[in-house]
């Protein structure tokens, strides 16, 4: 599979085509020094075989957060130093770590905006992207990468939303002014010779955000600009997120939002289109520079589709590998069934909202990280015969009941009907699920397959068949 | 060109693939009678050619609104009908009224929702939309579309957002449930042979909305129910608009009402893999029935391709052919020259918003029509030699400023780069523009087109190089 070719990113080899991208954990507190914790969630992602594991968004400035990495003063290389070793010593991954600058937000709702910078100000944020990338080579991480996405600050400059007046605004030129300082800052401080990548919007998914038409343009110039890889997102703004009375500005809070952690009802591979067209058009001028792209992109099918294609050089996978680590194992070794698969239910994406600390519901419960692998747990076992599936209609749909399965962490459960053939709706702890996607005058057979914690799967239930009503409008 | 194919839809022979969906006018007065100037805006696409002609969206019941056309008593038929004879009397192309039922919103913000709704009402709603079907084939039309996208009832219902907890909500069936009842009660009024079609929200584009995951059963469903054409529109809804105090909240102001209208910086054709989803899943499931998609393909060659690799059967173009009503015949002349392309500068939607006639910026000043293509206007003349053209960099991008033309009633502004090929950016009725896509280190050139009201071009102005400094930051 080319999923599992290397890649040279800049003289950094990653084993394979499979990116854990930037994801908030809360395993640090409000110090924002490195935890036992922080280092057990990277190096398991690297047991897990990863080829490149970027590690969640470290500020470069003090501005007061949550619970957040910090890679503002020199004092917190000696920790970071520990996640890039662990991960080191724990297979081939190469592990970057995001570089992030956010700009204030408050509890009335009220958030600082790009056109409040004084240019000092802009010049300081240069000067710390500079020195953080810096530490970030000085703990021996394999490169780092700038967070140029969602709500950040890099991405309020770069958005068409930009108000400012002068040229760090106005025109796209503007727009990218401070990236192309910080980056030139950035080649200052580290050379030419480490790699550096960024990650920024294909699209903003804002009423007048910038959609793919200026992205490509974006993306040339980030190019031109000597970033060593491009890693594609989308959405994630502030500028239509929800505010909750008495909280901070959330920016997964609306469409923009969601279409940065799509939910359960949203198609896979939804971004892809978009980055074939970035990557064509960087193609078409010239620059073969790695292009990263994510978004329910879990299904190993649809990942290798894109690499085979050329519609990208890297698959992004966050919700994904959180829930698996060791999915680019199973995917390897064709254990495709053994994959605990995201089923998009966004409780990580809450956990991140209420800053707790980010786990998956497909975990064990209590768990505040995967399970490992190698704990050989056994295949869960019916209680009752077959599970006992039953299936009946009921007002919010087809309401499914079984029995438990000891040994089972969830239970993934399963449809078919005339249309779609055979398809995954959702992976639950509790042993009822309703199923509101019906439609009258169609047989829908229903399975759930018990699954342990490692993703070892019992046998499946017995298949339970309903017809449902035809309603009466359509007798004719 | 497949565009010219004839299409039989239940009986109706639309001459070629093109429509115009409905669009508000606002040329009828508060009493909803059809007026002098609602007839000769549809006469006016039928003498451009068009295949088929959804005539604006007209009310099946009374409740207060804006202008808008009705169809909520038999006393209306007299007036729609001479919608209807005007249309065949001036050309081939055929007519159907779109049929609309809308909630009530106040200038509070506050609006009505569907659970607000007691079942006496929906009962109502059926047999409203029964009896106006019924007028409007008794008004001579061709057929009649029923509206279920964007901000209306019957979307509401079919909403991912629906709230109702009865059998018309809570799962896909009951969401679909009062369309069905509406269906059963038009064929029982008007008979299987009479054409009746649907629009529908391919996507919702709200946060929790539908996606094509759903609407591909749903079109399979509309398809089961005997629809005669499904139209795809999306977004336009009421969950994501911004509330201007004092006045009615307006389903095009937020992220899904952008993406219904999508202005000038979102791609073109940006629909159609959507629409190409539904047309295959259609496929799959043994139905033909025909599907027209809309979003900015007003490009000929881009609505050519979508039927050529039959992604769908037909053709929607609001904005453009509002532009240019004789856009078929253009086309099908090879005078591509001469369309008067439409900029989605969207002030015809503004014009919706605040209930004025809606016009296109592009026609001469004061017209509440499309200018004649029959009237021979003589192709503008620059009053300066090839229009003087200029390029400068000012503060918000490159100013171009040219001499007038006379006779020109706009100028197309084209660019061309070193990546992107010759693009028009803009059409512009004064004689100076500023171009803020420009990035450092490249560059443009410019040229301007002045032409005459029906699209008759003079010689193209000078072409204006600039080349845009290298910014400091890439000198190395």
């Amino acid at each position: 599979m080319k999923l599992f070719e290397p890649l040279d990113i800049n003289g950094m080899v990653i084993p394979n085509r499979i990116m854990v991208p930037a994801m908030v954990t809360h395993l640090c507190k409000e110090d924002g020094v490195v935890t036992e914790d922080s280092i057990a969630r990277y190096a398991r992602y690297a047991r897990g075989g990863i080829g490149l594991i970027v590690v969640e968004a470290m500020a470069i400035h003090q501005a007061k957060s949550g619970p957040l990495l910090r890679i503002s003063d020199d004092s917190y290389v000696s920790g970071l130093t520990r996640i890039s070793k662990a991960v080191h010593d724990a297979s081939d991954s190469k592990v970057v770590p995001q570089i992030i600058h956010f700009l204030k937000v408050a509890r009335s709702g009220w958030r600082q905006t790009v056109d409040m910078l004084t240019r000092e100000e802009i010049g300081r944020i240069v000067e710390q992207f500079g020195n953080a990338v810096r530490r970030a080579r000085e703990a021996e991480f394999d490169g780092a990468e700038l967070h140029a996405a969602h709500a950040y600050t890099l991405s309020s400059f770069l958005s068409r939303t930009n108000p400012r007046e002068d040229d760090y605004g106005r025109t796209l030129e503007g727009r990218l002014h401070l990236i192309g300082q910080v980056i030139e800052r950035v080649r200052r401080e580290v050379g030419r010779d480490f790699p550096v990548g960024i990650r920024f919007n294909v699209e903003e998914f804002l009423k007048t955000g910038y959609t793919v038409e200026e992205s490509e343009l974006i993306a040339l110039r980030l190019a031109e600009l000597g970033f060593d890889y491009l890693s594609l997102s989308a959405g994630g703004k502030f500028e239509d997120a929800v505010h909750i009375p008495g909280q901070v500005l959330f920016p997964y809070t609306g469409y923009s939002g969601e279409r940065c952690m799509p939910g359960q009802w949203f198609p896979a591979a939804l971004n892809v289109p978009l980055a074939a067209r970035v990557k064509s058009f960087l193609r078409k001028n010239g620059f073969d520079t790695p292009v990263a792209i994510a978004g329910k992109l879990s299904d190993p099918a649809d990942a290798e589709r894109v690499l085979t294609e050329g519609l990208a050089d890297f698959i992004g996978i966050a919700r994904g590998l959180l829930a698996d680590p060791d999915w680019p194992h199973k995917v390897r070794r064709g254990e495709l069934e053994r994959i605990v698969r995201c089923d998009y239910c966004n409780v990580c994406r809450n956990l991140d909202g209420t800053h707790n600390v980010v786990v998956c519901t497909l975990w064990p419960q209590g768990m505040i990280q995967a399970p490992e692998d190698t704990v050989d747990l056994p295949a869960p076992q019916w209680e009752t015969d077959q599970g006992a599936l039953q299936a009946a209609i009921g007002s919010g749909g087809v309401v499914l009941k079984w029995s438990k399965a000891s040994g089972a962490a969830r239970y993934d459960i399963y449809r078919s009907d005339e249309q779609g053939g055979l398809r995954l709706l959702d992976a639950v702890k509790a042993n009822r699920w309703v199923d509101p996607g019906i439609l009258g005058g169609k047989q829908y057979r229903y399975y759930v397959l018990p699954c342990s914690a490692t993703g070892r799967a019992g046998s499946p239930s017995n298949t339970a068949s309903i017809d449902i009503p035809t309603p009466e409008y359509m007798g004719h």
